[in-house]
């Protein structure tokens, strides 16, 4: 079986630099697996993805050798086999609040005797090899969300559940839980305590540790923290953010015409 | 029947800055509308996108007030009327040589008696207005892109015929045409000259000139000399420039993992 | 954020008048956004519509400014909130029977403290501003559908749940939960007084309710009983009664030919 | 092979009622294909459609025995002949303006010896029978639209040609060739006599003539005038009419809201 | 309301050869649809399918009298309802575990009183007929997938369910219940045990049997079993099984090139 | 650049075994390409394929080091260019009847000074890499098919043109261009001589012969003529067969139930 090389880089001791598509189309997806990401995750939460273009998408990225990751919409077990089915190689998993969340995770990612997947990996066996089997459930990462109140309360019971080999931090939605205003890179104290706890609990629980960047230098930060997993922005963000660059590079020699940049 | 903001900023002798989209995705192409874009470009030719792909986007561009224009593939009356009828307010038209060539691009563009278009604007009824067909004629802006050796040799004839309203140059074309290595804001000298050429000829027959650019230097340049439209890369290059800046900063402070960026 | 135009009808004491769209096309939706429907719902629990279809139709309809809601398949967290994020104003949900889902149903459709949505309004941005969050919570409205017999039973209980701001009935459905046939615009004593007492309970508690009707003098009526969100048919059977109505007509006189209408 | 069930409509001496689609879905198509229609249109001009939409729409019409009709774009053979692979019994092509293109497009729709048609029909081989080789130079109609100035000057050379089966008058295109405003239904004097002028041709070269009507009351006149294959709107519009038929009746009553209908 | 073929077959005593469908095409399903199967299930589970490849399938099968079954991704009402609605008249339902499982999936196939299916059967009208509402609940049959280890101990509880009329075995997921390595055609003897275990008590209880085989010959022997409902392989195999039969006897003959075949 | 395969195999005096494409899909697609095919060629002739499925389906045979060919409808620059700008490394043409249009489709397939083909490699450089503009012309292989009546005769005036480097043999058009019945493997005199004719002018001239078989024992033959390029049935076709064959041994086994097998 195709090893995940997440895995490695964990080993390591590095840290994956992950890229994010929301924009559902197979060429946006073939063009960020041409860029230096260690891994891409197909959104299917709050990126404008499902299913359908899921599988082609998750084809795209497979012509070249960043791993495939999916984020799914909620703790659904439908989609979530689908997705592994599809060749995904990690899961990310929204709003793990609890023990008996976080171990359905596991289960619905997990082959038995260790979990209740089904068999069935129509791509994934085109994608990952014909050993597929005897090697998916040592292969396959299932990230649990953390980002609600209730699971910054059990932060210990969560991590300890067996077979959760990552946990994932979604800023905007932590910062909500914590009362604050959401959005990118938090520098709320109550959110960077969160943050860091998170971190923390993760390592005494060998859990790996990934969040969700909105620049460089924050990501550098949650690297020193002990973050190994960072994604940075997203498709549609940057390809926004290099077009207001351009365009207000633009518009202050030009005088004529202009909209203006709401994204 | 809704104006053509193009044509205003032409005539306050302003520069349209345009946007282009080869991402063949709602998603990619309304979030390309809510930047400052003057007009958005869906390309059928070297983008991926086609027929099917182009009408759901021309909609998502029709959710701002972006001018929505489209290049088509190729010379073919097929496709150009079914571009207009999709709601198109310009039609930018690949290698276009002689004036037979201009005379047939004009004639797909213009109701009868100014040329052969055939009448049913399905979706164009929609977003210009019940009046459609009265004003379509003034309206829609036919580009013949000049970038065969053998347009440039005939500059006078192309530019002289009736209804040819702009021209558009494609620099990595012209760039072969002339012997030279295709690509994005050519140095060369016959390629520069051949750029100004084309300026100058096409200011002399009152026809709006239009340029592809690689870089803002280079537009700025590029609306110093006389162009008045002005394209900046396109949204699958916006956002891998994005990516690569970002990679780089990230890779030298993290040795883990990291593959190279190829577009 | 731009506002709910349904709040203000209803705070005018005005019905909305509501289309529906079964067919998953941009271009039918655009087609009767341009039509005076104050609202149109895209239906992706009968209709023939999933998020695949639900995003460019969202767009479509953002064409204009005729508000845009959503019917989702059943009570699930994902697809809830995947439409709000898409920038749908409205959820309607069917068979919400009891308290529990009511509330379930309102806290998928609130960000924290008031509920449970995951924060990532990836196209609900472009639509409503960048604003959104501040004002999100305020301006999309659930509508729990009252159609089961058990929820007859809990209307006290479903209404009265924090949040909960509107109401829907299924004709159908609300038939088949009291022992009659399913269909629209019932007339059984039976169906007809549980719809004035679904209305007369919204009423008491403040929540404005809606109904599916199949002919303007039904929606006449309920308008009359105190509805005050009435949709009228949808797409496919206008098309097709439309195509009856002068099918027949040219039937009459045109002997050849001709099959049967079974829609 | 299937019969084509125009011929025997034709043959008996009378008129076909066509229905039109530009809306790209397999449900309104379906849809449409119950009602008493007897034959449908995928129109891949004027309509939303191209080949990607066409393949489900005619496989949609095929669970009926409702006759499968195409439009095509232009006079291109890749798409004529495609088309006819994909099943459809019909073919009608815009803008056949002398005897030339009348003879490509025959050729386009025929297997040698009688013409150019490239063999493979993939699709119409499950729709029409194992036969379809030995059969479908005699079952399949080419259509051609008699819409252009030039056209009305060659109406005898074109309808001369060996093959040309059937001609299609569209009014819009055909007002315009003669200084008239675009629009259904046209009453023109000069137009008028275009289209009876064209139907008696028609009928002295034994080419059956059809022609794109707005109401049941035009229709039925070209009916009498000789016309035997009549289109009555199409599908975007019957639904926008029914709309508007339904939205008016409510909003004398109801007060509140409303847009304006601009289809 | 059209006839369910199954229920005659399964009457007189029969065995119903099913197709698998995991390709997501209208034509493949269209093609398969011509060969003689007796019914065509589309999978959503393990198959590339979803809702939005679901209906045009569905539709393409509809052309011909092959019945339509669907394969659902899990126990979750939205997609189940939908899959009825687009007019399949059978739905699998994998990992069907105990009592509670098998009622709640009779229950979303069932309208009121028998269960809790919500009304509005959009495509299914078109291909069943008017009067679907009246026979439905006696047509459409839900199968309850055997195959976790907890299904093993209460089969007996699963199938006295009240309108659970068939089962269906998974062998793959059932001989990882039973510690045996997941895969087609079974011969271990506690996996041979279990599905004649199944079979048995399916018949006690007059519950249909249903498993997927992998060749012929295992097909039959499950019949003479008694098992009635065969599946045999999908389509995407049987497309690699015969490229690879076709392969090899050009491989041993012709030295140049060649990769491997790993499906 | 990334080599083509193919050049080598020729080099080494072998045959290409190549797979063909009908059904629009990426998994079937991906599923063959992992077959042990040389190449694959997706059919958007007689397949039921377009630019929108291409794209995607030249994606998942990227996953792949099969090689990409695409057979276009016609002798269309549009969408002859937009294939490869796509990534195809050879283009089959159909009916390439006279020098003319060899000379065409070979200027379509080379940038200047050698062809008129625009520049723009959009997928291609992802696919191909960086440096593709330098190695496109020698790397690309233009297939002309021979099929007409009007290329028997002109066999040598076609294949001198210059960068014409293989031809294709359409066995079913050939044959009806010599007045036999099309189909696969013929057997007709005069159709063999004609295969074996093409296939001895194209050795004179140093160019490489392909035809399209229905059968292993066909394609050895060919092979021995001469034949360089194999193409052995189709995706849809091979499916058919697989699914017959087992059906038939189902079917004498099995009484109950059953259609019948038409494709």
């Amino acid at each position: 079986m195709r090893p995940n090389k997440l895995r490695q880089i964990w080993a390591d001791g590095g840290a994956v630099i992950n890229g994010w598509l929301g924009i559902p189309s197979t060429f946006s997806a073939e063009t960020m697996a041409h860029q230096a990401w260690d891994s891409l995750t197909v959104d299917m939460q709050h990126g404008i993805n499902d299913y359908t273009s899921l599988v082609p998408m998750l084809t795209a990225i497979s012509t070249t050798d960043v791993m495939p990751l999916v984020r799914v919409p909620w703790l659904e077990p439908g989609i979530i086999m689908k997705s592994l089915d599809a060749g995904a190689y990690g899961v990310i998993c929204p709003m793990v609040s609890n023990q008996d969340e976080a171990e359905r995770l596991v289960s619905y990612c997990r082959y038995p005797p260790k979990g209740n997947r089904s068999f069935g990996p129509a791509r994934a066996l085109l994608y990952a090899g014909a050993d597929y089997w005897q090697h998916a459930n040592d292969t396959v990462v299932p990230f649990a969300m953390i980002e609600t109140a209730e699971s910054l309360e059990k932060l210990d019971e969560i991590m300890a559940v067996e077979g959760l080999e990552a946990i994932y931090v979604g800023p905007a939605d932590l910062s909500l839980a914590v009362g604050c205003k959401p959005g990118f890179d938090p520098t709320e104290k109550v959110v960077v305590e969160a943050i860091e706890l998170i971190c923390a609990t993760a390592k005494k629980h060998g859990v790996i540790a990934g969040i969700h960047c909105g620049s460089t230098a924050y990501a550098k930060k949650m690297i020193d923290i002990g973050y190994q997993f960072i994604t940075l922005l997203g498709d549609a963000r940057l390809m926004a953010m290099k077009s207001q660059e351009m365009l207000s590079e633009m518009r202050e020699s030009v005088s004529a015409g202009g909209g203006s940049s709401t994204y």
